[in-house]
């Protein structure tokens, strides 16, 4: 099958275009590569080293005998996109870039705005492209388990059937999400769903929940096929950072009381879900939604795994409480179902000791690339992050917006 | 009290600066003037001869006696949007300062874009602003009633109370919104019930109906207060775009089988609402809901209104039915609550024959300006407006946007 995957640099992306190339898909491997750019913007930096992009797909076909086409391109870029689609006709495109950051978008207003104009232009470029050029193709985009938030009600798959005042509807799942990141995808999610029924595309959103881990079969092959690893206060998932502030021997940090509960799965899980969408797509006209999460954990509790696994190497562990700089609840209901997938066929990897020990050993081998005072949370939800700087990029950012907007569609453009 | 009007120019923005002045508000009337630009874009232009910003707010003065504040800003500047907010120290806002059109978001993927980065970027800078230099200001934003679509269950205002699997929660009401235009809307309700619950911000969300009338108690008092009336297939409204034709011995053209129903208000019961929200502030970290219409009508009744107010005139009018340009069900259950600014107080005008009588007499004094090629719609749904046009608008504006997101925050502002 001829499959483009949009994000292909990432941490889950680039995993995605090798597990696909492995089973004989026909992969263009696309990314604009601004994640590298964040990175040094931020000061922070995959634990493990990654090799560039023409690296990569030059190891992978060394190492596979499989070749995967490297493109770099912008969604934002529509004319550059719609020569893409043009020119694979692919069957599926799987789209994982976006902007992926909690904090990082709710550092100021140019982050917030940043990050909503990057992932709510690129999904509508690419619906518009996908519409204009191969309007066959299955559209399988990465959402996000936080667009729910935290209801006091079971979390369904997209869709709930509503009884009310005596009449019944089944209606998209009302979502509460708790940072400008989430939102985004929550827009992306209306708008997908929109085009969908307007035009007949058919797309798989994936409400992924928290991923871990360090690889995949595919990216243990060489150490130039290696995924990044971020365990930083902007970039980093959870368990990630626990692992590495316990490895150089700091207090593992639990945001408040720890209660929050989320949906968890393993990276090699990631790439399989994936592929599962792929082999059974959705028909003409559906938009369809899959929990893509093996387990729930609360972030006490993996704090917790994070103490035993190392308490079996005779490591000691602190945990500590921090004050939250989020605004979330610490102590909710949280019930999510997560039976498409499975359904389909996936066998979950199960967080299980083990794994957590895969990540320590890991961190331990690369201990001294880590910089220790990214660690911690810049972000404060209320008041932003690193005032003084951010206000100046708000300024920046701001006038730069209002050139772009006068600019955008040039006289002649409208009805005559 | 203290308040600025964003997108003080347009149809409804400028009656309520107006409304809000003569009841003893000191207004700042704020507008980027971008309409005029899309008018000009367009080939569309306001039936009724709208003066400039400049002459209407000097000829209020001179008719009323009291200042209002113009101000040209555009709410993607955060620099002039955050030193005109700190300056004012307003203690409400009301936002209409959004790309309105749906048919004008349909046109091609740069329209799309345009439509949600102008008007989730300018919303997104508002919530910052008011956050970091007026933080007890009221929002009061102007939604649409289109954000819901038809579900097949009652429409409540912005939250509904859901039963599941023996548990219950109030969450924000489903969105099934009907263009992109609309979803901007949908992605605004998001982004505020956000900030008001991680920041403390208070925000009313009117969600409006289709707004029919020509003027108010205020614009009529002379001619250079006169507030635009937009009749094309852009920017005109269902009941404007009937007169319009009828008077000019056209058919009165209904999208296909006319069922559509949506709630409609009177432009007098617009500005009410408005100031009864403002006297009626939420509170503190409230985000809540007004539906804001009087009452509900389907297409083919409104059409049928039309014909006979000028019944009672002699004058004949045809109807037909027109393949519909847009995608939406033609017949479907529709029942709205729209309680809240009846318990506030809200007196409606109904749509009476006599109002109807109203547009037609203005339409007929301005005969001699109506554009006829410009009445019927050009913009189809599945296929967007003017193909190659606006690809070539597509292009540039896809390459511009690129260059944005590449430039929108500087070296620096990340983390550290």
């Amino acid at each position: 099958m001829r499959i483009i995957v949009f994000g292909a640099d990432g941490y889950l992306g680039w995993p995605t275009a090798l597990y696909l190339s492995a089973r004989g898909h026909d992969v263009w491997a696309v990314d604009s590569l601004v994640r590298r750019k964040w990175d040094r913007l931020c000061g922070t930096q995959s634990l493990v080293p990654v090799a560039s992009m023409e690296r990569r797909v030059a190891r992978w076909e060394a190492v596979s005998g499989k070749a995967i086409h490297w493109c770099k391109l912008d969604l934002c870029d529509l004319v550059a996109l719609e020569q893409l689609v043009d020119e694979v006709q692919p069957e599926a495109v799987v789209h994982f870039a976006e902007q992926r950051s909690a904090p990082y978008s709710m550092i100021s207003a140019a982050h917030a705005v940043e990050t909503q104009v990057n992932n709510v232009a690129g999904t509508l470029n690419l619906l518009f492209a996908v519409r204009d050029h191969a309007p066959d193709c299955h559209i399988v985009k990465l959402g996000t388990m936080g667009e729910y938030g935290t209801p006091d009600i079971d979390i369904e798959e997209g869709f709930i059937e509503i009884e009310h005042n005596g009449r019944r509807d089944r209606l998209p799942y009302p979502k509460q999400a708790g940072s400008f990141y989430h939102l985004s995808k929550v827009h992306d999610s209306h708008n997908i769903l929109f085009a969908c029924r307007a035009w007949g595309l058919a797309s798989t959103d994936l409400n992924q929940g928290v991923v871990y881990g360090v690889a995949t079969e595919e990216t243990a092959m060489h150490r130039e096929l290696a995924t990044r690893f971020d365990y930083d206060g902007i970039w980093g998932t959870v368990l990630n950072r626990f692992c590495v502030q316990a490895a150089i021997g700091r207090p593992v940090s639990v945001y408040g009381r720890g209660g929050q509960t989320r949906g968890f799965l393993d990276i090699r899980d990631t790439v399989r879900c994936v592929e599962l969408a792929i082999a059974n797509p959705a028909e003409a006209g559906e938009y369809r939604v899959f929990n893509q999460f093996t387990e729930q954990f609360s972030v006490a509790e993996l704090a917790e795994r994070v103490v035993r696994a190392r308490a079996h190497h005779g490591l000691e562990t602190v945990v500590e409480h921090i004050p939250n700089p989020r605004s979330e609840k610490e102590e909710h209901y949280y019930n999510a179902r997560h039976q498409h997938l499975m359904d389909l066929g996936l066998v979950p990897h199960k967080l299980a000791d083990t794994l957590v020990d895969d990540v320590v050993t890991v961190v331990n081998q690369h201990v001294g690339r880590v910089r220790v005072n990214t660690i911690d949370s810049v972000v404060d939800w209320r008041k932003g992050g690193m005032v003084a700087a951010a206000r100046q990029a708000d300024s920046r950012a701001g006038q730069l917006l209002a050139l772009r907007a006068r600019a955008a569609v040039p006289v002649g453009a409208g009805a005559r």
